[in-house]
C-alpha cells in the first residue's frame, strides 16, 4: 500500500491553501518524507524505546543504535537538516521556505522524540545551529557547527535559572567575566534540553558579561562551552509530569568556575540577549508545526478507538456514547484552523522575515500548546485509563505539550504581549472613525438629521 | 486620508496567504469595494437607520431612500452580484471566485444588513438567485431573475415551518400539488426573512408534492409565488431577542389555497430536496464571512473603548484592568484562526465545488458565528450596560449572529455531521496503523525482541 | 393537582441542606408563596403581557391592572416585602433571614418581572426601602418609606452617568449643592430603572456634594427628588438587546436644576459614598436567587422541548442528538453549584453582616449570571429560532440576565475584587508553610536525611 | 503556632452551611485530625519520598516506615477508620456522618498518597472494608475484615479487564466456576490498584460465575482470593502519566488457575454486581472531597508563588502580570462551589443512602475530578516549568486527579446519567405546565383575550 498523502495526514483543504506555494523540490522532500515516516521511522518507535534501558543510570548513556541507523538513511535521502532555509542561511541552508519546511515538521511532529532527530531537526539542536550559522565565526562554525550539521554532535542552550525568574532576562545570575585570554563562567541552570545526552559535546551559555549595564538588554552575552569542561556538574534530570525524557533529559547543571578561551564568546560582548532573540522566531513555528502533527495523530488514534468493534459497551460503539462524536468534529475544526495559523505565520516569516511575524509568531505560540494538549487530553479520556499509561503514546505525548505552554515564555507573556500590539491599532482605528464619522454627519445635515450626541 | 487595505481590515498575514490567488480584476474590485464603504457605506448607516421610521406600521411600509441612492453608485462602479461567481454561474456570474468574494464578503459584513444589500449580495435573495441561475427555465429567469440581478425587487424562500421540526425536510406538511393547469400551495410558514420588505415581489415555496414516495428525498418540490398571490397572509413579524429586523423582516406566513400556474414549479416534481442542497454551499461561506467582519469591526470598537481616556476608571485607563489585554489578543487569534478557515473553505468550493468541500464548509459552519458571538459579546462587555443598548451597534450585531447559530441547521447538526465524516476515515487510518504495526514487528523480530501484545 | 414542592422546584438536595435553618414561620411562607406562584402569578403573565399596551407612548403610562390585582391578594396572604428581614431592619422588616429569602427569591425568579413585583420585592424599590429604613429619618420615612412599604408608589436610584465611567464613584459628575435651605441638582443620568413607570413617584440621586473633599469617598451626597419635580427631564429609554422594559423601563434622564428643601438630604453631606455601599450586599444575593431560578425555569422549559414527540427530526427525540442530554447535565450541575453557593453567600449575610459577606457575595455575583446566561442560552438553541423569538421568555430573560453580568459593576470587576483578597491570604499560608517546613527539616535530620534546598 | 481551623483550611461560608451538622464528636475530631495532619502527617511527606526506594526492584518491596509509625499514633488519638459511618454500619463504623466524614475527607486530601493511610482511610481498602461489613459472613469478617480494620493488612478490588470494554460488566471474562469445594478463577485483569503494595494479603476478584443468565446483572459473583495463592501472578506496575505510584500500584494481574475454597466466595452466586453498585456511593464522595482538598491546597501553593518577592519579574510580583488574579478568583469560586456540591451530595446520603443520593453523587463525580485537574493545571502554569517537575507535589496530584476523570466510569458515563435522570423529570414539569396554561386561558378568556396557539 502507498504511504498516505500530505493532504490525508494534515488536510486536503490546508494543503489545497499553501500547494501552489510549494516549489518542485519542496513537493518532492515532502513525498519522500512521508514515505520514510511510514516505512523507517515509525515502525521504528518501539525497537528504539526498547533499546534505551530502564536502568536508572544506563538510561543516560545510551546511544540508540536504530536512531543512528536510521539518521544514515535519511541523510542519503537528502532528509537532513530541512529546517534551515537557504534564504535566510545562505551558506548552510537547504533550498526549502519555512512554510514548505513547515508542512514537514507537522509530519515529523507524528513520530515523538525519534522523528526530528533522524532528520537532524530536533530541538535544542536547530536552534543552537541557526545562532552558530548566524553568529558565528568561522573557527567556531568548523568545530562545532559542521558536526553539529552533520548530526555527529548534539548540543544544549543554557539559559533558564534555578531560584530566579529567568524568563525575564534581567533576572539572570550567571556570571561571565574574562580573565586574561578566557572566559570564566559561574552559575546554576536548570531545565537545560540534551544536556543530559551522552552525543552532547557543547552547551551555548548565557549570563551575564556586564550585569551593571545601563542597558538592561546589554548586559548579557553567550558563551560556547564544551560539555566536558571542568566544572561543568549535572547535578540531576529534571521531571516532566514524572517523565525523565532520557536520554536527552532537562538537566540542572551547575557551571562552577568553568574556563573556555576567549575565542569561545559567540559573536561579541554584550549580544546575548539580542542572540536569543533571533534564535526564536522560526523555532516557536517548528514546535507548534510538530505539536499540530502530534495532536492529529492522536485524533487518528482516537477515531480507530472509538470505531473498535471490541470496545463496544452496552451493544454499541464507543462513538455512540455520549458527545464523542462531537468531541472529534470540535478536535477536527481547531486542529484545521491552528494548522492554518501556523502555516500563514510560517508565510508571514518568509515574507517579511521574523522580525515582520511576530504577532502571528506569537499568536501560534499561545493558541497551538494549549489546543494540542487539549485534543490530546480528549484522545486520553477516550482510551479510558489505558490512554494514560505507557501502553499509548499519548500520556507522554501530553507532557511534552504541556511543557511547550512553559517554554519559551508561558502562554500569558504571549498572550499579553499580543494584547498590547492589538491596542497599538487604537490609533489608526480612532482617525478612520473619525473620518468615517465626519462624513455621517455631513450626511446627515444634508437629510436634515441633526447628528446625535 | 485613504481608507484602509485589506491588510488593515483584515489582517496582513491572511492576506499574504491569498494574495497570489486574486486576480488582478479582483484586488482591483476589492480596492474599490473598501473605497466606496469608508467613503459611501459605513457614513450612511446612521442616516438609513434614522430613515426606517419607528411607527409599528409604518416601518414595513417603507423603502430606505438612501439604500436605493447607494445601490445606484455601487452598480455605476462595478461593485454589484459580487457573490455570483462566473465559474459556476458562466452566463449571469462576475469574474470573481469563491476565494475572491470571501475576502469581500468580510469588508461587507462591517456594514450591517446595509452594505450587503447596497451590493445587491444579501440574503435570501442570493441564495434565490444561485436557484433560479442554476434550476430556473428561460421565462422563469426573464421574470424573477433579471429584476432580482437587477435589484429591482427582492425575494423570500419559504421553507421553516411553525408547529414542526422543519430542519428535517421529511417533516414539512406544506402541501404542493396539482390542478389541471395549476399548483395549489397550502403551508404554515415562519421565519420567512425579507417578506417583510415592501420590495419582495416573490416567495420560492418548498413543501411536499409526493408525501408517500418512498424516497423520502423526493417527496418534495419548489414552487415561485408571487407574493401578491391570494391566500398569501402574511401573520406577524418573529422577533429576534427583541429586534424586528424591518423592514426585511423574518415573517409567519400561512400560504391559504394559494394557485400559481404549473410553469412556477423550479426545474421538476420531487426536486426540492436537491434544491436546498445545492442552495446551501457558497451561501454559508458568505454568512461566515460577514460574521468574522463583524467579529473583527466589534474588536476594532472595543479597542477605541479601552484605549479612550474618558473611560479610565480609578486612575487606568480600561485596557489596564482585569484581563481585558488578554481578553483582546484571544479575540484576535480566533477571528484570524476562524478567517484562515473560511478562507480555505472557499478556496475548498473553487477547486472542488461545494460538493468536495462540505467539510470545510460544515466546520466554518458552526466555528464560526459562535465565535463571532463571543467576540461581540466580550466586546459588549467592554461597553458596559452601553454595549447592550441602542446606541452601538454590537447588541444588534450579536442579536443577527445569534440566529446564525440557528439558521441552516442548529450548531449541533453540523457538528454531528463533521463527526460523522471524521470517522469515515478510521478504515483508512487502520489500514495504515496495521502496515506500521507489521513492519514494526518484523523489525522487532529482527533484533531479537519479543513484539508486545 | 397540589403545586410542586420546594424540593421540586429547587433541588431536594439544596433543600435537604438548608431546611433545619427553616424557622416554622418560613416553611409556611415558602409554602404559601409556591401556591400562590402557581395558582396566581405564573397564570397571569400572558396576561399581564397583553394588559401592556405596544403602541410606543402609551406602553410608557399604563398600569397594568392584573398587577395591582395580584398584590391586594399577596399582601392578604402575608406574602409581601419578603426581603426585608426584621433581624436586620428591626422597625419594617418580616421575620425571615437573608437565606429563607433566597430561597423564595429563587422561586420569584421563575417570574420574570412580574412576580417580584407582586410581592413587593422588586428592584430598584427594595434597595431604595433599605437605605431609607437604614437612614432615613422618620419624616423621610413617613413620606416615602411607608408608601413603598405599602406597594403604593415605586422609586429609582440614579446613580450611573453618562459619558462617564460612573462604575468609579469619583468619576460622578453630576454636582449637589447647598443653596439656602433648598438643595440644588445638576446631572445627566442613564440607565435609571424604573424611572418610566407612572408609579414611580421619587428618585434617590446620587451626586457630589464635596467634589474637592481629599477623601475621594466623602465626596458624594445622596438625595431624595420627586419623580415629578421640575428640571426633572426623562430623555428617553435605553434598550437591553431590544427589549425597552417598559413600563419600568431603564431611563436616560437629565436633572437640569432641580430643586429640593434641604430636608431631602439623606443620611448627612459626604455619606453618599457609604450608603451604597450598604445598598448592594443581599441585593446582589436576591439577583443571584432570582436569576438561579431563571435559569432552573429555562432548563425546566428545555426538559420539556426535547422530550416533546411533535419536536422528533429524523425519527428521534430532540434528547437522542448530539450532546443534548450532556448539556442538560451540566447545566443541571452548574444551576445546583451556583445555588448551594448563593445559599451560603446569605447564611453567611446572616450570621456575619454583609460586610462579612464581602467575599461570598463577590463571587456569587460572578458566577450566577454567566452561568444563567448559559445555561438560558443552551435552552434557547434546544427551541431553535423560537427560543430567540417572542413566543418564548427565554430570549428577553437572556437580555436581562446579560446586563447582570454588568448591573453593579461589570463581571471583571469582581473577579478582581475577590482575586485580591484571596492573595491577602498569603502571609498566613507562608507562615503555616514555614512551620510545616520547620518540622520537615527537623524530621529528615533526625532520620539521617539531608534536606533538600 | 495553632494549627489552621477548618474555616480557613476550606472556607468559613462553606463551614457556617454544615457547622450546626457536626455533633461535638465530629467537631473535637476534626479539630484532632486538623492538629495531627499540620503537627505529624504534612512534615512527614518529604521523608515518606525519601523512605521509598528509587530502584524499580526494591520500590515495590518497601513498607515506608513512617507511615507505620503515624499509623500507631493516629490510631491512639482516635483518628482511625473514619470513613464507616456508624449508622450505616452499625457493629464497626465510626460514629460520624457521611457529610462529617466529607470535611474530614477534603482535610486529608491535602496529604496526598499518605495522609488517608495514616488513618486508616485510603482507597481501595476502604470500600472493600465496606463490602465485607455489610457482605461477608463471620469467619470472612474475623479473617479479612477484622485485619484491614486494624491497618495490619492491604487489599485490592480487581475488577477492570485489559483487552475488554470492563466498564460494561457484562463484557467482564473472568471466569468463576466452582469445582467440588473450591472455586477455581481465570482472568486477566488490570489496573488493579493497591496489588504492587507488600501489605496488600487479599484481592476480592469479580468476574463471571454464570456467563449464561438471561439477567445480565446476575452473571457476575466476587469472590476473596489471597494475594499469595497459587496463580495470582503480577505482571507489571502501569503507569499513569509516567507515574508508577509505588509501592501500591496499579497492576496488571493474571489469575492463572487461581483455586480458593468454597467459603471464599462475597455473600452469595450472582450477587456480583449488586456488590460493586453498594461499593461505589460514598467512596466517590470521599475521593471528591479529597481531590477538592488537593485543589485547594494547590491554590494555596499558587498564591504563595505568586506573592512571593523573589518570583519578581520586570518589576512586579507575578500576581500582576496578566490574569493571574482573575485566575486565582474563579479556581476560589470553581473549588468553594464544588465543595458545597459534595458536602450536599454527602448530607443527601446520610438523610436518604447512597441510593437516595444518586443523583448528587453523579453530579460530583463529573464536576469535580475535572474542576480539580482545572485548578491544579492553573497552579502548575504559575510554577513554570518547576510546577511540572518533582520539586513541586502538583505535578504527581494531577495526574492522580486526571485518573479520578475515568476511575469508576469516565465522566461521560456519568454526564450522560444525570441527563438521563433529570430528563425524567418531563413527566412531571409537563403536568405542571398543562395546569398553568388552562389556568392561563382562563384567566385571558375572562378578560376577553384570545388565547394564543
Amino acid at each position: 500500500m502507498a504511504p498516505p498523502t500530505v493532504a490525508d495526514l494534515t488536510s486536503p483543504s490546508s494543503w489545497a491553501m499553501v500547494e501552489d506555494k510549494f516549489s518542485p523540490y519542496a513537493k518532492e522532500t515532502l513525498t519522500k518524507l512521508i514515505a520514510f515516516m511510514h516505512e523507517e521511522i515509525l515502525p521504528a518507535m518501539k525497537l528504539a524505546h526498547v533499546q534505551l534501558p530502564t536502568d536508572p543510570e544506563k538510561r543516560w548513556k545510551t546511544v540508540i543504535p536504530i536512531i543512528e541507523e536510521l539518521k544514515v538513511k535519511a541523510r542519503q535521502l537528502g532528509l537532513w537538516n530541512l529546517f534551515l532555509s537557504k534564504a535566510h542561511y545562505p551558506e548552510h541552508g537547504v533550498p526549502l521556505t519555512n512554510l514548505e519546511y513547515a508542512v514537514m515538521a507537522e509530519i515529523l511532529g507524528r513520530g515523538g522524540h525519534l522523528a526530528p532527530q533522524v532528520v537532524n531537526c530536533s530541538a535544542p539542536d536547530t536552534g543552537n545551529m541557526e545562532v552558530l550559522a548566524r553568529y558565528g565565526n568561522p573557527e567556531q562554525q568548523r568545530k562545532w557547527l559542521i558536526p553539529l550539521l552533520n548530526g555527529e554532535i548534539r548540543s544544549s542552550f543554557a539559559m533558564t535559572e534555578r531560584f530566579v525568574a529567568s524568563s525575564d532576562a534581567t533576572n539572570i545570575r550567571t556570571s561571565i567575566r574574562q580573565e586574561g585570554n578566557e572566559i570564566v563562567i559561574n552559575g546554576h541552570k536548570w531545565w537545560i534540553s540534551g544536556a543530559g545526552d551522552p552525543r552532547t559535546r557543547v552547551h551555548l551559555v548565557m549570563g551575564k558579561s556586564d550585569p551593571n549595564n545601563t542597558s538592561t538588554y546589554s548586559q548579557q552575552s553567550v558563551v560556547i562551552v564544551p560539555a566536558d569542561a571542568p566544572g561543568v556538574k549535572i547535578v540531576r534530570p529534571m521531571q516532566v509530569l514524572g517523565y525523565d525524557d532520557a536520554p536527552e533529559g532537562h538537566c540542572e547543571i551547575i557551571y562552577d568556575n568553568v574556563r573556555v578561551p576567549l575565542s569561545n564568546l559567540v559573536w561579541d560582548w554584550g549580544k546575548g540577549f539580542e542572540i536569543i532573540q533571533g534564535r526564536l522566531g522560526p523555532g516557536r513555528i517548528h514546535h507548534c508545526m510538530r505539536s499540530i502533527g502530534a495532536a492529529q495523530a492522536a485524533l487518528d488514534l482516537m477515531i480507530q478507538r472509538v470505531t473498535d468493534p471490541s470496545r463496544k459497551t452496552f451493544g454499541k460503539y464507543l462513538y455512540e456514547h455520549g458527545s464523542v462524536i462531537a468531541d472529534i468534529a470540535k478536535c477536527r475544526a481547531e486542529i484545521e484552523s491552528s494548522r492554518l495559523l501556523v502555516l500563514s505565520a510560517a508565510n508571514q516569516i518568509d515574507k517579511f522575515r521574523a522580525k515582520g511575524a511576530l504577532k502571528e509568531i506569537g499568536i501560534a505560540k499561545f493558541v497551538v500548546p494549549s489546543m494540542a494538549c487539549r485534543v490530546v487530553d480528549t484522545a486520553m479520556q477516550a482510551f479510558g485509563a489505558e490512554g494514560l499509561s505507557q501502553d499509548q503514546p499519548l500520556a507522554q505525548v501530553f507532557a511534552q505539550l504541556r511543557t511547550l505552554r512553559l517554554a519559551d515564555g508561558p502562554d500569558a507573556v504571549h498572550i499579553h504581549q499580543i494584547g498590547r500590539t492589538e491596542l497599538k491599532r487604537a490609533s489608526q482605528l480612532s482617525k478612520t472613525t473619525a473620518e468615517i464619522k465626519k462624513k455621517e454627519n455631513a450626511l446627515l445635515e444634508k437629510h436634515g438629521v441633526k447628528a446625535h450626541l
